[in-house]
């Protein structure tokens, strides 16, 4: 079970949290990755050492919980009207985010200091949570959808695999491309 | 450019790579993961610790070097006659051997100790050539096959996607499913 889970908002350790948060977000664009030590974060933090490595167990952990929250979306989908529309739109800030340098590295702090996974499956619990409120609003407008975790397969899977994998040349057409093809497919088979 | 291609083979470069490869698998067998340090397999290896950070620059890399290795395939994909039954015996097998444990373990030794993203692309290259193999097999046949990129984001996206964001519940159904559907979707379109 994850350490955040712990944290009673409003509590001492949702304070620790917030402040630990956020000196790490200004150490790494202070003095950069490499440079950043738990006893600097600490220091700036206003907390012992020990608090971290009680809380966190490590820095890559840290970074880890950090990148998580970098990557929470900040608000609901746009809504454009339709189904295909709002994917697009979706897919194609999201290849856009997770594919800039800052979007990466997020994405490789967050699975590496990540023991028990949790993290991972944070990160894509917000992607299913944006596409499930557009699927559900186009079922709200009457539009035949495909599943929750088709759409996953179809268009958060390929966009991740290539962003970890496969980076060279990756453009915003090739969302406008998945979501295409999921949908061309889900029509033809809806026939 | 990744220091493998800087490897002649038989040269001393060469001997160099397979000794410390050997000792960072029989470490990591004795003394797990998180006991390993460069001097320890400097020692195993019969090298000094320079010619391993010269070379590897850290410890990370390293294992991220001795994953990649670990990755690669042992031979060429079955060959069951046709398509259908080449790509699921395939996508079953990358399944299941990605899946362990190990091959987990793997797979995040591969992209964390991985800065320039050679190693991360080397495991999708490995990938990307069984299936290669294998449509270029049922071609030969006379088959119909989707594309390699449609294949790959099919297939393999989803696969690997799901084993390092959500790997609660991933059974070898998943693998056939995939394979069931890019096919039948193939099918659909080229009819």
């Amino acid at each position: 079970m994850s350490r955040k889970q712990m944290v009673r908002p409003g509590g001492r350790s949702a304070r620790v949290q917030a402040s630990v948060h956020s000196a790490v977000r200004e150490l790494l664009a202070e003095v950069g990755r490499d440079a950043l030590t738990v006893p600097m974060v600490a220091q700036r933090a206003e907390v012992t050492p020990s608090t971290i490595y009680r809380r966190w167990g490590d820095l890559t952990e840290l970074l880890s919980d950090v990148a998580v929250e970098r990557l929470r979306p900040e608000g609901e989908p746009e809504d454009h009207g339709d189904l295909r529309a709002d994917l697009t739109a979706w897919a194609e800030q999201f290849l856009d985010e997770m594919g800039s340098g800052s979007g990466r590295a997020y994405i490789r702090d967050a699975l590496l200091g990540d023991p028990d996974g949790g993290n991972a499956g944070r990160c894509s619990a917000y992607a299913a949570e944006q596409i499930d409120t557009i699927l559900s609003r186009a079922s709200g407008r009457g539009e035949n959808t495909p599943a929750l975790e088709e759409t996953m397969d179809g268009i958060v899977a390929p966009i991740m695999y290539r962003i970890l994998f496969r980076p060279a040349g990756l453009e915003t057409a090739y969302a406008r491309r998945l979501v295409a093809d999921l949908l061309d497919a889900y029509e033809e088979s809806a026939r």
